[in-house]
């Protein structure tokens, strides 16, 4: 214990314990006992989901390009999507805040009030955490969420199901790469008009976080329409190999892919020409990635679309090639010419 | 997303989830999913408590003091103790790794073996976790155990309860001090013998390290032998006040309560005089606080002690002086000189 907390730690905790109540109706038949004791104390009959996810400083978010806000609802959005990535509905979280010296109490709660909008939003309840300096800011957060059963697993698929995705691929990517590099694009840019800078400045502030697909998470689920399930975090390119199941790889059709037309006018703008190398790279989409046994019908596909207010689309084929990923564009196999992060 | 871990990050987690292995039998009715997936499913009739803590480098812990191995271990064992302070069972844990850039693979092999053993020792399982780049060492876990009931409460006590620990209390404060200290003590202090020097050096290894109190938090609560319980994290000065109820305060005689005979030893061969001091303010002895509404026989104070391993010692009343704490030494009022870390 070399500990002598800079920030106010009682008086920060008092704060949590009250911006958590706020949070604390939505499941209140499960939660016996919330904020202030040694542990939280829930009680579901149901299967428990649990996962854990943190965001760091300078590794995944900089105080540059994020306000505190943003830093706190992003901590748990992407923590949501693990629970979407099951089928199962989030119920509670643990919030661990490691705050470094140079935070002031306000930033502190700028960070506290986004994670509590996006709790209210998704319906999942702060019942614990904990609180420690530390040299750089992170955010550490467990998800608990329940299923009736175990879940949709990774791995499940076999030799000829079709690969599903969510929403649109490359928006995270896109929305990073404009946010880190927005003022050098508005001063060296030739030709870039006040409607084009408009265009970008929309596009990252729409993109910057992501959406967890909770209600097509249980869809899936609940109708049975996947045999195995992820999230893209890592980007298509690596997760893929989250869902294919064992001796199995996959065929995907670039042209497949659900790309934003936005990213694709902005792509033309800015001239980068391969730019599907970091849609299918990237990550950070948080869309899900599925398989299943057979192509769906137009039926299917129209109801999974208008009850989950996300497009749905078939993107490529599980085939027997070995932990292998064939990308075909054009007819012909794709290589990617670079998939690691470039700046303009 | 700026990540590119320093670290080989699929080769960590497939250490990781090797190491779990041996740690998945002892649950195993109750996981359902564990390593490997977007969540970690568990299945438990019970209520369900949970819990995180984390351990920080330079904050909990520093490197010069604490070897990996170590690391590893203290951070189940601090949050194992949350689990004794409701009366519950340890069940699972998900272990978030935070890894600088100045550690070596064998560092972090190192660490997850420490964690290991104790998950061993204690019967816990680890289910799932996360790891990241970051520019310190830390360990964040979160634990869950489950209880017949709601387990043990804080601030559950009412004037004249009696006020319980167990084992004895300021042993890792003097393990901490000496070992800061051990080079400066060993040069500069005159007349030291080669036994003293051999004595502290025991000391430190035997008390550096906590010993959550599982088997005691269990006996109270199945036996009913406690009003509201807490472990001692922040030092008897503070953590008092979380097991005394509204508008209550507590009366503690510093003489009653339990210093180690070693501890005493060594504060006379350094003439550190107001060790008592540091005794009740330092914290992390992760021994129990406890009240219970009347004093216990002999013959349970005896039951308790032979069946859970530790003595336990009345050392006070809880009285209706509203969050106020009187100390009493000698038969008169004690107020301690200094209650904030000190060096030699």
């Amino acid at each position: 214990m070399i500990k002598k907390e800079k920030f106010n730690e009682s008086g920060l905790i008092k704060y949590i314990e009250k911006a958590g109540l706020e949070t604390q109706s939505f499941n209140k038949n499960l939660i016996v006992e919330s904020i202030g004791d040694d542990c939280a104390v829930i009680e579901d009959k149901k299967k428990i989901l649990l996962s854990s996810d943190n965001i760091t400083e300078n590794v995944h978010f900089s105080l540059d390009l994020y306000d505190f806000q943003e830093i706190g609802k992003k901590s748990l959005l992407v923590n949501l999507s693990d629970i979407a990535a099951m089928g199962g509905i989030p119920r509670f979280f643990l919030l661990s805040l490691f705050i470094p010296p140079y935070l002031c109490t306000s930033d502190i709660k700028s960070l506290i009030k986004g994670v509590i909008e996006e709790a209210k939003k998704y319906k999942v309840s702060l019942i614990g955490g904990n609180i420690s300096s530390a040299s750089e800011l992170s955010v550490s957060i467990t998800i608990i969420g329940d299923c009736e059963g175990a879940g949709i697993k990774r791995f499940g698929s076999k030799k000829g199901d079709a690969v599903y995705v969510s929403g649109e691929i490359g928006n995270s990517w896109m929305a990073f790469y404009l946010n880190s590099n927005k003022d050098f694009i508005f001063k060296n840019k030739p030709g870039l008009k006040a409607s084009d800078k408009k265009f970008i400045t929309d596009f990252i502030n729409k993109y910057k976080l992501p959406k967890p697909r909770i209600n097509l998470g249980r869809k899936l689920y609940t109708k049975k329409l996947a045999g195995s399930l992820t999230d893209i975090s890592d980007g298509i390119y690596k997760d893929i190999f989250n869902v294919a199941g064992k001796g199995c790889g996959c065929r995907i059709n670039v042209e497949d892919i659900p790309v934003n037309d936005g990213l694709k006018k902005i792509a033309d703008i800015l001239n980068i020409k391969n730019y599907m190398d970091d849609v299918i790279s990237f990550g950070e989409d948080y869309e899900l990635l599925w398989t299943f046994g057979r192509e769906y019908t137009a039926g299917e596909i129209a109801e999974l679309e208008n009850s989950c207010g996300t497009n749905i689309k078939k993107i490529g084929l599980i085939d027997e090639k070995n932990a292998k990923l064939t990308l075909i564009k054009g007819g012909k196999v794709f290589m990617p010419e670079d998939h690691t992060f470039r700046h303009i």
